[in-house]
């Protein structure tokens, strides 16, 4: 088997890619980097976990995207230009050391082809965003218990930064895209669901490939009063953003981008990363052409109140409050 | 059991804790740093993984300060001050998600009193090293498969962080500290050896709370040519330095701290977090005076050669070239 070393150098370290907005990357004790002038940093972690956050048998290039991905979410949420992002890696070997036979559909996550494969995937998000890979770590796990750490780092003017404490009574709220599409991807592979056509391909792109919000966070810098992104679920995030903002809201049913079945998918299905955020209500024009600018849905589904911190109150078209009892994906439930 | 969010809030957040350097701590979708000025940030990450760097019936107090420290010892390499760290954790439960009855010696990871012991040991190590944690990640992992992932994150003043590559032909080599320390005590606790007394303390102590060498890479910028710390055994992680610089090296065995049946623990034993660094030989009157100063051995071990780079040739006290193959410690062997 390839060592830890060999691993890194040939699949993770840069020497063969252009190192946008660093000193020192990766092979020395740290990597170095000189922020921007007048910026503060945004630092955010988020573990990928087998088991809890994604199946053995994902296709590694897929996870490899999302791995980052999820993270960029929490960039965009601050509004912050992701820089810079450091990898932990714990990969699996079966106990015996043996890999398994090529006929098997998991392959194990320390194998060449499979490591290849995230690493393309990964390399193509930070490409894409702009981030550059500066320190890792590699070793070796459990069969089963495949474990990515990113840390991410991005840059955003002093005193800018989105924050989840910003919402003021009376403040529109707000989703990016559609919400629910992970969700029902996922339901879809788990049999409790059957989508098809373009639909099931749209959503199993949103479970898979998870677009980050980072344009729109960008644009949102002056003009949102508060942001979060859509990791847990809907109404799971935006308590949490009401929690920090000592608010309540109330949502409209009707206002949702999806209804029926998928609706339990857009209320408390995690996964989406998509963007939650207010307003003050005069800047409604502006969030419409922000929406036709960047080209993504941006849907105003309820209003920032007072009362009880975090409440969240959810009324259907008729305007009847429908109990919900499902608040998102909390991973020791 | 308690929730994600009731873990981390109780553990690990700030709220009771002051801030140093922070603008904004965990909370929100990241946090929010100010860096000072005209200097560079250095950048590292590392993984703790159960079965390969701990077992599972650590005590967990140690385990959390050790989590912190191995990731210091990288900044103290790069003459960084550390300033900000995150912690990923990825916590066991039994698979049928009962806790062990109180008379087994492990304890879930998830447990309460377990949780607590890390983060007290963890803060304790931020306290002693003026570290702000700014942000985490906690989730349900398999049983035996705790895992933590730190990314810390240091300053130091343009231009002037210690790199693994600037060893000269002629320097001298140097080693900090009682290098072998921690991989003694681990051959103590597997059976290999049997030490006893104040050497099994300090053995033990240099194993489970590694004390990282912040101030000696803070004393060593512009003085030390190159640095790095001692992670994987000095045989291997002076070579990582020797490449990096293409130089090679030659040691003389009668120059190192221990001798005889420790000389394999000194040569190739890992964990010991000590710093490895080269000078020119004109310095060696301040490398002298800053052993005093800080209270810690520092010691010549060898000079710096052309010749293949990253090779180490090793003479005992008769001049005889003595062949060694173990190179250290390589999670992927």
């Amino acid at each position: 088997m390839a060592s830890e070393f060999e691993l890194i150098a040939k699949h993770f370290t840069r020497s063969l890619r252009p190192l946008r907005q660093t000193e020192l990357g990766v092979g020395d004790d740290g990597a170095l980097i000189r922020p921007s002038a007048n910026c503060e940093l945004a630092i955010s972690t988020d573990l990928l976990v087998e088991g809890a956050h994604f199946f053995g048998d994902v296709e590694p290039e897929s996870l490899g995207w999302k791995t980052l991905a999820v993270n960029l979410s929490d960039m965009a949420a601050m509004g912050a230009t992701p820089r810079w992002a450091t990898l932990g890696c714990v990969l699996s070997v079966d106990d015996n050391g043996v890999s398994p036979a090529p006929t098997d559909k998991y392959a194990n996550s320390s194998d060449d082809a499979w490591l290849a494969a995230f690493a393309r995937g990964f390399f193509a998000c930070a490409d894409r965003y702009g981030v550059d890979l500066v320190g890792g770590d590699t070793t070796r796990g459990s069969a089963g218990a495949t474990t990515f750490g990113v840390t991410i780092i991005g840059e955003v003017p002093r005193g800018q930064a989105l924050r989840r404490s910003g919402a003021q009574i009376g403040d529109l709220i707000w989703v990016s895209g559609n919400p629910g599409r992970a969700a029902l991807g996922l339901a879809h592979l788990q049999g409790h669901v059957r989508l098809a056509g373009s639909h099931l391909a749209e959503c199993l792109d949103a479970l898979h490939r998870p677009i980050p919000k980072i344009e729109l966070g960008l644009a949102l810098r002056g003009i949102a009063s508060s942001a979060i992104d859509v990791s847990d679920g809907l109404l799971a995030d935006l308590g949490h953003l009401l929690i920090a903002s000592n608010v309540s809201a109330r949502l409209q049913i009707s206002d949702l981008p999806e209804a029926g079945l998928a609706r339990d998918a857009v209320l408390a299905g995690g996964d989406d990363y998509e963007l939650v955020f207010t307003t003050a209500s005069a800047r409604t024009d502006e969030i419409l052409a922000l929406a036709t600018q960047l080209k993504l849905p941006l849907h105003k589904i309820g209003i920032v109140l007072a009362g009880t911190a975090g409440a969240v109150k959810v009324f259907d078209h008729q305007g009847v409050d429908i109990t919900l009892t499902r608040r998102g994906f909390d991973h020791f439930e």
